[in-house]
C-alpha cells in the first residue's frame, strides 16, 4: 500500500527550516507495511495546498497531511482538504466548547480566530489532541472510485507524534492486512560510520532478508535492523541472530542492544550498582549534565555538579588548586583529573567526571589546538584521564566531548 | 516566479535519510527572486517520477530536478523527463567520448550502463560536471503553452552545489527580470504563536509586498520578512518599515531585530554593561549554562555555575539553608531566590540566576504540579522571582524554563 506525506508551512519552503516530522511518520507507516511513495512540502497558499492534496489523492491510497491546523490566517489545511475533496466543513459546537475550556484553564483569552480549529470535515473522525489546541481529523472515504485514508495532524512534533501513535496507528492497523515486522536497534559510541561498516558489512550482507541501515550522528552510530515475515517469530529470530553477530564483532563498542540512549545506559548502570555520579564541566558547559537530566528519574543516581567555565570556579567548586592550573594550564591532563576527583569529593558521589578542553573556534594554540579535550573519571581510588583531539566546529567538539565523557563512565561501570 | 524542487531517490523516502540539497537550492532561487512553492521527494519508480515531474510542470515555471542522473538501473531521471514532457532522448557521441576519457584517466572500466549518462533531452543544453561523471541538463522550452525552465542536476551535494552556482544561476539571471530582495529577521521570546499573530497580523497584512513568515519553536518566535523589488533600496525600506511597526507593537517581547539568538543577546547585553553571570540550575539540569556556552566568546561574561539537582548540592554550591528547603520545599519561590543570590555570591558575579521546578513526568503533586517552575535573578540588591506553569513533556518544560531564565536576565539588563 502506497502513501504520501504532505508537510504544510511556508517556513518549510525557506532555506532555514526543514520538515522532520515525515521521518517519524515514515517509520510508523513502514512498520505497518505502508510504503511512502511521495513526500510533498507545500506553503500556505490555498491554491497550492489544494493542488498538492489533489495530486496526493490521485496517486496514493494513504495521505498524511501535517500542519496548518492552528488558529492563524495561514492555517488553511481544513479548508484546502474540503475544497480538494469537495466535502463540507462545519464548525463543531462541542469542539468550540472544549477550546473555550482549554483557554480558560490556561487563563488565556479565547480569540475569534481560535474558533476555526473547531471546523470539521464531513464524515471525519476527530482525533483528540490533549497537548495542543488543534484537533486532528481522520477520513476513510471513497474518492474517485477508490478508498482513501486521509489524516490531518498538527505540525508541532510534540502534538503530532503522540497523536499519530495514539489515534492514527491503531486505526490504520484495523484497516490494514496483518503483517509481521521485527526490528532491533543497536547503538555504538565513538566509532566512525565507514569503520563500523567495514567491520559489519561482511555480516549483514549475508542476511538478505534483513534490512540494515547505518546512521551516524556526532559520535553515535545507530544500526537499524528490520525483517518482515509471515510469522512474527521467524522475523524476530532473524533480526536477533543478526544482532548477536554484530554485537560479537563490535564487542564493547556497542553500548545498547535495545535502542536506549547512551545517557539512559549510563544511568541504568549507575542504578544497578547503587552508584552515584557528579560532573565538573568546562568546555562542555553543562552539556553532560543536561543530557543526563533529560532522562526522567535521573535524580536517583545523578546529583548534579558544576559548570566551571572560569579558573576561579574550578577552584571554588572542585577544589582544583590554582597552582596546578598555573603550572599545567586549565586544559591539561592534571586539571581534568583534579576536576573529576574534586567534584566527586565535594558532591559525595561514587564517581566524578571532569571535562576540560578547547571548543573553539578561538582559544587554540600550536601546543593546545582547538579540539583538544581532556576527560577524566574518578572513583577515589583510580583516576583515569583520556586525551582526545576532536575535529570540526564548536558544536561538534562539545558533542563529541560529552559523548566521550558518558562513554568513559559506561566503561568504568562495565 | 514560482518554482518546484524535486529530490529523487528512494533512500530519501526512508525514515533515516532526508533531502538537504533543497535548502541550498532554495537559498539560491530566493536570491534570484524565485519562490519555492513546492518540494517533492520521490523514489526511483518510473511511474512516480513521471507523475512528480508532470505535477511540477503543471503548477510552476521553474523546475529543479535533483538526482537520478547516475549510471545505475535506478537512475531514471532523464527517461522520466523525456516521457513527462514528450521530448526525445538521444545519446550524445561527444559525451560518450568524454565518459570514456574520464574513466580511462581514473583507470576504471567504462561499462555499458555508464553510457546512459550521455543521453540528452532534445533541446537541452548540457551542464558540465567536472566533479562527477553525470552531466546536468538545462531546458528552456514551451510546455502546455507556457515557458518552462527545467534543470536536471546530480544528487551528490559536492557535484550539485558547484554545478548549480556555475551553470544554473548565471543562466537563470540572464532569463529573469532583475529583482532585488531584502530580508529581516525579528525574534520574540515567550509569546504564543497565535497571540503574536493576533497582534501583528493587522500590521503585516497591510504590507502586501512583504512576505511575512512566523516560526514558533519552544517559546521562541521568529518573524521572517522578505520583500522583492526592482530596486534594492525600495525593498529594504519596506521590510525596515514593517519591522519597526512590528517592534512597536510587540515592544519588549522582541529581543532581537537582526536574527540573533536569545543567548547571543543576553551575552551581548552583559558584555556591553561589563556585567558577569552565573547560574544555579535544578530542573533545567545545565541547559541554561549549555545554551550560553554554545556561543563562542561566552566566557567573557559567563563564568559558570552549578547543577544542583539534589538538595545537598543546593546547600553545598549555592548556600541555600537546609531549613529553608525543609520549610518551603525545594521547588519554591524562596529556594529559587536563595539559589540566585547564593550562586551570585559564590561565583562573585554581577547577576545570579536560580531555577527550580518539576520537569516531570513524575514528581508532581496537587499543590506543586509537573510544569511548576520558579525562576529568579538577583544582583545583590534586588532579587526577582517569577512563577511559571509550563505544559507539555519534560523536554518542553525544560526548554521553556531555560528560555524564561534567559529572558529574565535580558529584561533585567534592559
Amino acid at each position: 500500500m502506497n502513501s504520501e506525506i504532505i508537510a504544510i508551512g511556508s517556513e518549510l519552503l525557506s532555506p532555514y527550516r526543514q520538515d522532520t516530522n515525515s521521518l517519524f511518520v515514515t517509520e510508523r507507516l513502514n512498520q505497518l507495511g505502508i510504503t511512502v511513495a511521495f513526500k510533498t512540502i507545500v506553503g500556505d497558499r490555498p491554491k497550492h495546498l489544494v493542488d498538492a492534496i489533489r495530486s496526493a489523492l490521485s496517486r496514493t491510497d494513504v495521505v498524511v497531511i501535517m500542519g496548518g491546523l492552528g488558529p492563524t490566517e495561514d492555517d488553511l489545511t481544513r479548508e484546502a482538504v474540503a475544497e480538494a475533496m469537495q466535502v463540507g466543513l462545519k464548525r463543531d459546537p462541542e469542539l468550540i466548547a472544549q477550546l473555550y475550556a482549554r483557554m480558560a484553564a490556561r487563563r488565556l483569552t479565547m480569540t475569534r480566530n481560535n474558533e476555526k480549529q473547531a471546523d470539521v470535515l464531513d464524515g471525519a473522525i476527530i482525533l483528540v489532541n490533549p497537548r495542543g489546541s488543534a484537533p486532528g481529523q481522520w477520513l476513510d472515504v471513497v474518492y474517485g472510485k477508490h478508498r482513501k485514508l486521509v489524516m490531518l495532524v498538527p505540525g508541532p512534533p510534540s502534538e503530532l507524534k503522540p497523536m499519530f501513535d495514539e489515534e492514527c496507528v491503531p486505526r490504520l492497523r484495523e484497516v490494514l492486512p496483518r503483517r509481521h515486522i521485527a526490528t532491533r536497534v543497536l547503538k555504538a559510541a565513538l566509532i566512525g560510520e565507514s569503520a563500523a561498516d567495514a567491520r559489519i558489512a561482511p555480516i549483514y550482507t549475508q542476511f538478505t532478508d534483513v534490512e540494515t541501515t547505518i546512521l551516524a550522528h556526532l559520535g553515535d552510530i545507530q544500526l537499524n535492523l528490520l525483517c518482515s515475515k509471515p510469522i512474527l517469530e521467524l522475523a524476530q529470530a532473524r533480526v536477533d541472530e543478526l544482532a548477536s553477530r554484530i554485537e560479537e564483532e563490535l564487542d564493547d563498542l556497542i553500548y545498547s542492544s535495545q535502542g536506549e540512549s547512551l545517557e539512559q545506559i549510563v544511568l541504568l548502570h549507575l542504578e544497578m550498582q547503587g552508584a552515584t555520579l557528579s560532573v565538573a564541566e568546562s568546555c562542555t558547559g553543562g552539556m553532560v549534565a543536561e543530557r543526563l537530566t533529560s532522562i526522567s528519574g535521573s535524580s536517583r543516581s545523578f546529583v548534579g555538579g558544576a559548570v566551571v567555565y572560569s579558573n576561579e570556579l574550578k577552584t571554588e567548586f572542585a577544589d582544583v588548586s590554582p597552582t596546578l592550573i598555573e603550572r599545567h594550564g586549565a586544559v591539561s591532563r592534571e586539571v581534568a583529573a583534579a576536576l573529576a576527583e574534586g567534584i566527586r569529593v565535594r558532591c559525595d558521589t561514587t564517581l566524578g567526571v571532569g571535562v576540560t578542553g578547547i571548543a573553539g573556534p578561538s582559544g587554540g594554540s600550536d601546543e593546545k589546538p582547538v579540539g583538544l579535550v581532556y576527560l577524566s573519571v574518578s572513583d577515589g581510588k583510580k583516576t583515569e584521564v583520556v586525551e582526545r583531539r576532536f575535529s570540526g566546529d564548536r558544536d561538534r567538539i562539545r558533542h563529541y566531548a560529552s559523548q566521550t565523557a558518558l562513554d568513559l563512565v559506561r566503561r568504568r561501570l562495565m
